[in-house]
């Protein structure tokens, strides 16, 4: 029986999982984000506000460098969003830590739902966005430095030097998210045909299926 | 034991079954409504993202014109909004098809929550808007043709013709609403006393009486 | 066992007591607030529809003036917000009265949500607000007069007259909040370090004693 | 040359012509309207701010009560809108005051971009909106008590005494804009074909040239 | 003299040529916008209301099916946006048509400003989003069907039948903007560096030049 | 004549002198500040766009800590808002460098357009925000740190050692504003009367004084 019971739990925690908020117009003071609630709306339902406490607010993993040793791209992204911070739910803003290998590259990519400002912490990038109407609008950045990338809009960072790099960057979204070029496209789970993507880039399907093998599907 | 299990079960279900979410700023991919959820919120909750399929982003119903038939203003209005296409939910976006009989109108009334535009499917329309001021901004329209009504206004479309005519309307919410002037004012349940009509329109409550007959009042 | 079963409507129950909406455009009629739902969201969840009133709508708290006799600045704000008025949820605006005594004042205060626009129902009342540029715009009302202050801007009114005065306030916010300078700095809980508060007004921790001895601590 | 230099001030005040601004998120402390601007922008241009002041957020039209004599539905609305306070510009709120004759009405109209919350300054009043399914919610108000309507939805005012009534109502909106539907329908510039309205009410073009006497065409 | 009127005219044409608006609440009926001023706003600044005529919420450009032959991609896409139809400005609604060729491809891009609602005019396409974490959602449409792609994500249509093929698409912006993958990273101007691109992609810089040279960089 | 010529100019400056724009949905690309344009709206109006360039989007004032000895305080906040970097304009999101001396204190204010979320880049301090219900949110910061302060709500941050700290702040506004307290209340200019402000934190006019005399009145 007493198996049951945990059954009972685990289905209440399941069906609890699955809420959330808009980042609209703010209703109360905070509403910090319940995340073991498994209802989903648009955002995070509320955590009782008499159980909010200032460690709800805070957050510790940026303060150190990434690993940038085991990946690709030489790039790796650690967001202080709000599924870290609870506390950012409804706030529409959240910052991100980006930390470069030398010659590291943060791939093209894009934030569905934010603009992005960086500042460059430590090192020197090439960073750029597109327009539109296909302008590269690009600039070196020192130390110190600040860039902006517009809403939505396709944009990379990439490390020229021999040693590391790091920004911090601040978005106008609690969660902004990221859809990169090269992974979306080419390790997409179920993959898009080799034919469509043929066309899409003008090469053949042996080469579409040469870049698919950079980027293992997702599962 | 086991019916006992099955109350908890149904009980989990029930509570979890009242919830809804705002058109604002989305604020992940995407938040498919959940609408067998009975919780309310401002929209729908959404379902596990686990379970979200392309038919929740898919529908048929517009397929086929309406039958018109049966219809005392010969049009027939169908939505394909959220409650049609979860997958809407929080999109802000939504389309209908509206078909018209040979000399069917689609009688004044407004969207409390959308501007909408207009593509002529099928056949010949006459339509119109009505500004605050009190200007009619009017047009006839052909097949292929595009036509806007801001948010809010009341506007119509008439078809003068002996052909059917169709249209398809694109809105900037997920649930436009509509609230046509006839049916409102005096088909409404309970009714709006026939003095006040009388008083808002300059007629006889005798003639508000015949009025009333035409909307027989929703339950 | 009948004990784990209450147990597990317990949890269920307090699982589902914390939800609520957002201010955004909305995205039905009405969400009429379901207050006694204890699932917070950002704002409230919604009612039955089927079981939404005219009273949902509906709010006399208003009509009389508020005792401002046992009350350390002779004034008393009287809110007809979202908490009060359920129907108000999800619709961006609510209103409150401010009943004063003679010589009373609503302290410098701001409203985090939203702007304020006052009409004087009875007396005389000095008011202004403050600019981030430090700049004080104030004006002498009476009876029957409009002003307005801007969102989030530390302002006050203050009844210079030896007789009671009392205005309605208009809010674009179901819950504009208010944080009164006074209270918030000299009485908070826990309490802001003397040293902070001595060094951010320029005088003694002694001194920021006794004005924290006017504002004790809440609970 | 005069003339010439007067063609030069024309088409400045021409080019001047056209400008305004949007409601939604403020991007200063305010945007007091610069109503002598001609450029026409979402709202309206700022004035300068050093040349703003106090007056700029104080209106005095609402105090003393509109003659209701001359006017056929017995009723006066009386805005404080941006339009009469150029401070409300992107403030996003506005009020009006409304006088009712013994037995006045407000027929049914609507605001196009804003919710409404009413407060009973004097008298009596029979109100109500109706939802988009056709219900009426309807309540009989007294001196002092407070009422909303939701934003785009049809509603009226009517005074049952033979006392005066008014009311102050609060609008999430610098301009909520409105549209009754009698000289709307009745009432428009140029008019909107007998026949159209014929079959929108189910009744004859002899009874729609009726009503449409009592709403004389603006110009 | 005659030089200094002209001067006097150009300084005119030149301080108009900077202004435009924001989607967000509307502030008043309609902001046709005045395409002909130079000044630039979020948006654009609004037509004289007087001179506004029907003519400004009517389009006739997608009566017809555009010519798909001498394109690469075999698929063209027409607008009805807010350069096409002025009165769309601040409605936060517009259309497109998309015509195909058989074999017909919209490639993987993105609306950075809008979700989007297809509902199929002619023939057969497969359809297909990208979500944040590497899900293909995707879809074999036939005529009348309806799909919904989230706002900002990468999306793609492809038409797989012999016969052409055409939608009709919505948009909750009145200018979505469109960012195609391989014109905007391989056909950038200035373009985007070989090495760069060979990183991002796992291939070759002999590579990228073959893609490079199928998007010739805008100018 | 050359007077006149100058009167049409100086008209010419000032017609122009008074516009701006809305931070909400963006309605193109992006919108860079013409921050020369004398014309204000919500915001600022748009650089031509054939003229923008990546500095428009860049700026390099936050790279090292500002001098912190003749403040009073102890603390400088340098803004990298829209007035500064113009690419800002209509994008949401801005960011700012706080440096603190030992013992530094950025004393209570708020901003009345933003939430902030803070990276602390060197030292340790102490950061707080107060609720609308009095309560105080603390938290002892180190290097690396993140914590989070939401909108329009009281906040401060202070250094408690002996040696510099510094931060970064993210702010979901182009402009958030700030108002402190201290020289807001006790600094305005017109100043807010003695008694006003004696009676609002229960001290006696000569303290006021006292206090008045360590914030001089702006101009």
């Amino acid at each position: 029986m007493k198996i049951s019971m945990i059954h009972i739990f685990v289905t209440i925690i399941l069906v609890a999982a699955h809420m959330a908020i808009a980042e609209s117009d703010m209703l109360q003071d905070f509403c910090v984000a319940d995340l073991s609630n498994g209802l989903k709306v648009n955002g995070y339902t509320c955590k009782d506000p008499a159980k909010v406490t200032a460690d709800d607010f805070y957050y510790v993993g940026l303060a150190s460098a990434a690993a940038t040793g085991n990946n690709t791209m030489g790039s790796v992204v650690t967001a202080a969003n709000v599924a870290k911070v609870p506390g950012l739910n409804t706030l529409g803003v959240s910052i991100s830590r980006i930390d470069y290998a030398p010659g590291g590259l943060n791939p093209p990519h894009l934030h569905p739902r934010a603009s992005e400002a960086i500042f460059v912490l430590e090192g020197r990038l090439f960073v750029g966005f597109l327009t539109s109407s296909g302008q590269l609008i690009s600039k070196h950045l020192n130390k110190g430095d600040v860039f902006v990338f517009p809403k939505a809009l396709l944009h990379f960072q990439q490390n020229p030097n021999k040693a590391p790099a790091s920004v911090l960057a601040a978005f106008d979204s609690q969660n902004p998210g990221a859809q990169a070029v090269g992974p979306s496209l080419f390790g997409a789970n179920p993959p898009i045909p080799d034919d469509l993507l043929a066309k899409a880039f003008g090469i053949g399907p042996m080469e579409i299926q040469k870049v698919k093998g950079k980027f293992p599907a997702k599962k």
